[in-house]
């Protein structure tokens, strides 16, 4: 079977083109970034996750992780790969370099981290995690919690959890149970149970940190009333010495549709006494916390998503050009010719990797506009990059991950029979993506943040001037001969996105659940147009270059298939925006109609 | 857990309103079929969905069949379920008098069938497999056959399994290499491997009679060199007395995503001196007998996808009603509601509601025109019911399937993380459900039989009857006030559909591989445009029963709900209809452009 293979083309395409590193370059702290030093990182990522994490894929789903009187043991072969990971420095990459980090920028660092998706997502879920609590503890940690805890899960020493779910309170953070009392000595003894917890527990690292959300005794109700605490499996003395067994074990892990090496787990906390966990920040604003490092962890489930497609479009692509079926349609010759030559199967691969492609060229945006909110010299471009980064978060969530679903199985279907056998490797994909929509908040979640919170937030400028960049692109497309008729079924879609967005808008204001009920087609539909307009740009760019310059072979190729992938998802995938549109302004009635169930 | 529980209401409604029973039972050998007969048949089928075959669905998933030095066990309880199963006549109801069959129409069946799936698919293949061998001996087996085996195929006392599939011969049966040669005693000896033999090899009866694609010594290359083999695992003599082993042996069962319970197995056939078989028909003529039986098994499958769709519309349902999740949005109150009360819930419910209500009356106007065609008095009837039935069986394979695996990962979607839990069952309707797009023909395959051998079969007349029905259809919804909103997307929807379908009747004379690009788009929006006129049909009816007669509370709910039901479908499912035929029409240059791979 064929490894994962990073497609350092595309990758390096989007930050030799699209992006703009020098000035990212300019920023703060990021002086060291260049193209040269960028495309070194992607090779080197690209052959770890080819020799190292790829062939643990299928072994570790196969095996899965395994829980033992409270220890969890990894699929064979995972610690030593994890601990070529750390010790490669891999952990630390995006890290601030204050902990021991390389403070790499977000849009390579994204790269990188679909490599390690792509090639084992299951496996990528620990450091992914990781990093969402060095996130939570670097924002809103005291300069006690930094020091005892960044250094080591910077280094991936240590390794990070983040505790909300409990069995009532899901979707609903507002219903949690968890209760913290304060001790004499300034901490707080944890009790209660949490589910669904990636890596609670596992044998990669010496000491697991959990970020849990959990209630002291006067809270207020809901919302307002959830604190944030690190709550280390073992505890950590001031002087950074390990000391005790904390009160928190794994009590369990879940059998589930896929990632089966990543042990989702059954928290147990004071079982014996209480668990000894240190505040984050103050009382009561465990929430806003979470939501700082909320939009970093849903912006990685996206580029998971991401990973998974381009992972089963390189299987399914393979297969198709091995696989000998039939005579090729509409010729005289009778010999049999590999299922690529078949007009349906070109049709699936183009679904494929023209979405994986959008949605790739998008997340790369949205990092960007994240580096340049963190660090630009000016104000106003700091705010307005932040406001698109925000704005765009759901969307790369929630459509990169609904999308590789579809995706894996578009890759299955392109196996045939053979994508139904496990050992063919293409279902793993779609059992691996399935989680995807609905961790790190589902869909329906994503779509509410967005035409509630994001789009409300500036009084819709970010959004207004999203839709302003996609009409001015179009009118520049309208221009190019080879891209005119594109142009018009893409600025028939961007003012359908347009209408769908008033809409949301509209009734937000004064009737929620009409707008919540096409809140989710929405978000679909703003992705599709969002992900054109990226494939549309990187396909105008490609042609500047054609023209421009002489390429070589690879590169003319490169540029040409750029141009034809976009063309594709024009008329295969824009083209459904009206459609989408009318469900987002004319479908509510009909799905809040009270008569139906 | 619930069990599965039979859509009872939704059958009888489409028997008693959407289909012409009583011309049914004016047919030959159809004397006995009536109403009331029907519906309780349909009780007792659900009862024993509900009691026998639902409570080992899970079970079987978890403990799927295992393979021991050439035999195959089936999963605790499925040897007894089986007994059951045939003592209780089940298998013999759709099966020849002559044979010991109770020869009920096909509309019954359809129903009956539907629940067998929806209750426990994986079981449901064994007898689905029977019916095949069934319908190819009857209907082209000599009289010696007929006698030999279809009593005890009829009643299940032995089952039997369609042997097409080859490594090197999947979608290309042309490929085919297994051999059969001829024997002094006239019958024939078989070598090679068949793969993907669903029940292949079980515990679940004492004999299994395998129907087997070969080639003889000289037959000509290609599709029409194929002959068709009757090879049972124990050989029987001319008393029907059974007698040695034959020469045909399970190797190995593959590990698939999903329908664990259900064997499927590789073949070998002569490794010590060959199987004996013994021909069907005449030598050479084997792909047009599988042809004749295979347009049942095709519509068989569909069936099986609306069955599987409903089982997790009811488990996603039940979940909505009781999880507990959040205040409701849209107004003052606070306390948590069940998640049904959430609008994009409530979306996804109906879209799974409305998709599977299509499907299941598209398919029962499908299965009547079955009946029709091979029992009405009038010839040209029959050829009118006959060219309907073999337009829409791809559509009804190709359309159920595709959808029924949206619709079980929307059914995960429901569930939040609770459905990537194997233990919740959602996950398994979508993995059991993965399969049924694949096998019996791709959707692919279906849709290249759709644009070729079914549009063209009678120069496009069934193609073009069926579109005016649907005109007619809208022109008498455009006079109800209540849906008249809804005629106007219908008309709209109908009108691509007939670009597209124009579309690809003149590109299959004249560019064929740009036909090709677009057949699968084009079956998906022929089942949107067909199921949702059949919805909007029911809605009509619906209307007119509340209209005219003064209906119980369960019956009002019902009607009413179908309307909203089918109002829903429209503004959701229908409003894609234009963007497809955009796919059909204007998407095949952009698949079929090779600088793009």
């Amino acid at each position: 079977m064929t490894e994962y293979c990073a497609p350092l083309a595309d990758m390096q395409f989007l930050l030799r083109e699209r992006i703009d590193l020098e000035a990212i370059a300019r920023l703060p702290g990021y002086e060291d970034v260049s193209l040269d030093l960028a495309q070194s990182v992607l090779e080197q990522s690209g052959r770890f996750a080819s020799e190292v994490l790829s062939p643990l894929n299928r072994t570790g789903d196969v095996e899965g992780s395994r829980w033992q009187q409270g220890q969890v043991l990894t699929p064979n072969g995972f610690r030593q790969a994890y601990t070529r990971f750390i010790a490669d420095g891999w952990n630390a990459m995006a890290c601030p370099s204050q902990w021991g980090g390389q403070n790499q920028p977000r849009v390579l660092a994204a790269l990188v981290e679909e490599m390690w998706h792509g090639a084992n997502t299951a496996f990528a879920l620990c450091p992914m995690l990781t990093r969402s609590a060095i996130d939570a503890i670097a924002h809103s940690g005291s300069p006690r919690l930094q020091h005892t805890y960044l250094p080591k899960l910077v280094s991936g020493e240590w390794t990070g959890t983040m505790n909300l779910t409990e069995p009532q309170a899901g979707s609903d953070l507002a219903a949690i149970r968890t209760r913290a009392v304060p001790a004499a000595d300034g901490s707080y003894r944890l009790e209660g149970q949490k589910i669904f917890i990636t890596y609670g527990e596992h044998d990669l690292s010496d000491n697991i940190i959990h970020l849990v959300l959990a209630r002291t005794p006067d809270a207020p109700e809901g919302v307002k009333g959830i604190s944030l605490f690190v709550v280390p499996k073992v505890r950590v003395g001031d002087d950074g010495l390990v000391g005790a067994r904390n009160d928190v074990h794994c009590v369990s892990i879940e059998h589930k549709l896929g990632i089966h090496a990543s042990p989702t787990c059954v928290m147990a906390f004071g079982h014996n006494g209480g668990a000894v966990g240190e505040l984050v920040g103050e009382e009561n604003r465990g929430l806003e916390y979470m939501f700082v490092m909320m939009n970093a962890a849903r912006f990685a489930v996206g580029v998971q998503g991401i990973g998974i497609a381009e992972r089963a479009y390189q299987r399914a692509l393979a297969f198709a050009r091995e696989r000998i079926q039939g005579a090729e349609p509409g010729t005289r010759r009778r010999e049999r010719v590999a299922i690529i030559r078949h007009p349906d199967v070109r049709r699936m691969l183009l679904l494929m990797k023209s979405q994986t492609e959008a949605m790739r060229a998008l997340s790369i945006a949205v990092a960007a506009a994240v580096d340049l909110a963190s660090g630009h010299a000016d104000a106003s471009e700091r705010a307005r990059h932040q406001a698109f980064a925000e704005l765009m978060t759901p969307v790369t969530k929630g459509w990169c991950t609904e999308t590789a679903v579809k995706i894996a199985s578009l890759g299955i279907q392109i196996h045939g029979g053979m994508g139904f056998v496990e050992e063919t490797g293409a279902a793993q994909h779609l059992r691996d993506a399935r989680i995807t929509p609905i961790y790190e908040g589902t869909t329906g979640i994503q779509a509410n943040d967005l035409i509630g919170r994001k789009f409300a937030r500036d009084g819709g400028h970010a959004v207004a001037l999203v839709l302003e960049q996609m009409r001015t692109l179009a009118r520049a497309l309208a221009e190019s001969s080879e891209l005119r008729g594109a142009a018009t079924v893409f600025s028939t879609a961007v003012e359908a996105l347009a209408s769908a967005i008033r809409y949301a808008i509209i009734h937000y204001a004064n009737d929620i659940r009409a707008a919540s009920a096409g809140a989710v087609p929405l978000l679909r539909l703003f992705g599709i147009v969002a992900g054109g307009a990226e494939l549309l740009h990187s396909a105008s760019l490609a042609r500047k270059r054609l023209d421009a310059t002489n390429p070589g072979a690879a590169e003319t190729a490169f540029y040409v298939a750029k141009i034809a992938t976009a063309r594709f998802y024009v008329d295969h995938v824009l083209s459904q925006a009206q459609g989408l549109a009318h469900v987002v302004t004319a479908g509510a009635a009909a799905a809040l109609d009270e008569g139906v169930f």
